[in-house]
């Protein structure tokens, strides 16, 4: 789940068993729609729902645990004696299949009793099992998917341009041209130029814009260029 | 399996029981990587082996089944008996993780017992299990990923612009100004003009190009726009 917010690109942490910290997780029912699992382990484990869930990558069993030490092993099978947990590494070979979600952290918020943790990127810390890699290719595929995504959703209603490029930039951690970026945004017809402005800026009032979801929609279709 | 040649893009297809086409498929063993046995399988299935495989979907199990006709559904299952099968369909949850290749069709041959044909994407016949729709898929994942892959090592060595402006209008099924499509080429670094022409075309002999390699890996690693 990441989480952006005025400049700010998160990812939501949740604690384990009170002490480590991982991404939401849980198993897929039999018979069950992995789509549907998804959905509904993010509704239990975060209460969150009714957020677009993109399937980015599926991990495979073996090499799966090798990053947790003794004590969280310890932890997390706390029921279980030591030939059993190692029977289960081997043998479940479980598959584990990623899904993202992009949107506003200051909109969705957590219901649950464990404690989470809104966590801008470079301060993740050691996370459980191969969560560390999975968030890493979550953002590769996020910026990959970024020309197809209905990112400006994570906008206020009214922005500008700057906030517009402000959204790319730091989804895609690197910078853009201001002049160029702001005529590439205007070449496409999705953007409604607004008779206010933003006033109390840094910058001298730039224009106000709002977005047409149905031109914006077609543009996604092929890809916002940038 | 996708393959490219000279402006066209065909799909891979295996003859099954020799009746049935299907793609390539398999197992994953216990404690294989899921990439290795991506690999393995194709090799397995097709003779074909170091081809570059991207990973691009997962497909759950409901639903699986649902498009196969009874005789199908008896010649794939010809030991079992209905009720094996039905358990089988209904209990085993079989989830299957599909990976794409892209491949020059004149120079990688299958080498394999069955029957096998390579198939352009509007010819493709039904398919056992879920399979038509994984190709729609993997085209849906191939179209995206494509300013990322090196496509241009399924070019002739020395090459015209217009040809690469034809891998990209093949795959993508779309046109592009041939002008403006030029321009784009060229605002990168890694196309070496050559002094050579090609000659015999209908056109007016164009310039052929190479690739540099280094700096075609560089400009991939942000996405060719197009």
């Amino acid at each position: 789940m990441f989480g952006f917010h005025a400049d700010e690109l998160k990812v939501l942490l949740l604690k384990w068993n009170n002490i480590d910290w991982s991404l939401p997780r849980g198993r897929i029912y039999k018979e069950e729609l992995i789509a549907d699992a998804a959905s509904r382990v993010l509704k239990e484990t975060t209460g969150i729902h009714d957020v677009f869930l993109q399937q980015f990558h599926t991990f495979g069993a073996a090499q799966r645990h090798k990053n947790y030490t003794d004590d969280q092993a310890a932890r997390l099978f706390d029921n279980k004696s030591k030939e059993s947990r190692e029977y289960e590494l081997v043998h479940e070979s479980i598959v584990s299949i990623g899904y993202y979600a992009l949107v506003d952290f200051e909109k969705v918020v957590p219901n649950l009793a464990a404690s989470y943790q809104w966590c801008e990127i470079p301060a993740i810390p050691d996370l459980l099992f191969d969560h560390n890699d999975m968030i890493e290719l979550a953002l590769v595929a996020l910026r990959k998917d970024l020309r197809y995504l209905p990112i400006a959703n994570l906008l206020p209603p009214k922005f500008t341009l700057r906030e517009m490029q402000k959204l790319y930039e730091t989804i895609l951690n690197r910078t853009f041209d201001r002049r160029n970026f702001h005529k590439l945004l205007m070449s496409y017809d999705f953007l409604i130029k607004l008779p206010e402005k933003r006033v109390g800026t840094a910058n001298k009032s730039p224009h106000l814009y709002q977005i047409d979801f149905e031109k914006y929609e077609l543009a996604l279709q092929d890809g916002i260029s940038y």
